[in-house]
């Protein structure tokens, strides 16, 4: 049997979350003009100017600007990923999709610049790799999941529960979106009647 | 009382006729290059080069760029409008909310350039004029209108009408982003879905 690498230095731990923290505000400096001035502004020496830092940095860290906007992809996945597995699992299967919803919804706001980047189109012609995918698809299991504990209950209108995935994610997306983009005049409202229908519809049977 | 103004002679009419196909092809190549090539490809030489005319065509059809732009907003939401107001009433005014979400897709799919333009936040900074705010909010009225007629027929759950708009807007709005970034496997079946779901909710009663 090898024997166990020796374990890391205090100093190797404390450059390692140097880099951590360089690599995050690198990449947060990066999201941020993405979502401000669009794809022309992801110039590495623009984006090293704005984090005060050389390009030979980001060069160092991310191998070009290719390399970067990938783990732009990866970032704002994995960070999205981290909050819906963090939701508990509700007795009721229904409320935990429900939960996911609202989940969703804060992980959007919270992380704005990178929400558009992960469901635009914002670098025309550029498409994430597969670690990005990887992530993307863990991110989506967990809704799937949630849908699937319901089918398992009983609790589904007959219907595939892949495509009732879907439409709730349809249905979250679109209101994170029209949210994002200021379209929406009480957002709160909206939400509550989203979800209100996701269990009842929006109609009532008719008055006799 | 002031005589009729003259009517136009079939030369003038030619000619407006004319500067329309121009303007539509004009905005058309522009919308194309937007959504291909993302804000930096809207330069008026880009856009002149690519409709085969000179820039000076676009100066006195759009007086510049901002004016160029705010032509796109208000070419958008009027195709958007017309497709929306054909829409024949049915005598369900659920079915009729129902048909207008699918017209909805219909118009997205078929001017996918301009969509992503009036709904997403393409051109950094570039918030639409008057005219084009006022054609989205009668196109939008289109929307609102339907799902009020359902709650004077009492047909809605117990929410605002305002945010079962609202609500189902996002719904079809998460659909559409979804289906043109690629993002759904199977569009047609979550579109049954989600029109399943705005009757009757996803959950159905659990099982005894």
């Amino acid at each position: 049997m090898a024997a166990d690498p020796p374990a890391p230095s205090a100093f190797e731990l404390a450059q390692r979350q140097g880099d951590e923290a360089i690599r995050t505000s690198l990449l947060d400096a990066a999201s941020r003009l993405l979502a401000a001035e669009g794809p022309q502004a992801l110039a590495l020496r623009r984006i090293a100017g704005e984090a005060g830092c050389s390009t030979t940095v980001l060069y160092r860290m991310f191998g070009g600007k290719n390399g970067l906007i990938e783990a732009l992809y990866i970032e704002g996945f994995e960070r999205f990923r981290r909050r819906l597995a963090a939701v508990p699992r509700d007795p009721d299967p229904r409320e935990h999709v429900r939960e996911l919803g609202r989940a969703y919804r804060a992980g959007a706001l919270a992380d704005r610049n990178y929400y558009g980047l992960m469901f635009g189109a914002p670098i025309p012609g550029f498409a994430p790799g597969e670690e990005a995918r990887a992530t993307a698809m863990s991110t989506y299991a967990i809704l799937e999941d949630a849908v699937a504990a319901c089918a398992a209950a009983g609790l589904l209108i007959d219907a595939s529960p892949r495509a009732i995935a879907a439409a709730f994610w349809a249905e979250v997306h679109g209101f994170v979106s029209l949210e994002l983009n200021g379209h929406l005049a009480d957002p709160d409202a909206v939400l509550d009647t989203l979800m209100a229908g996701v269990s009842s519809g929006f109609f009532s049977t008719p008055r006799e």
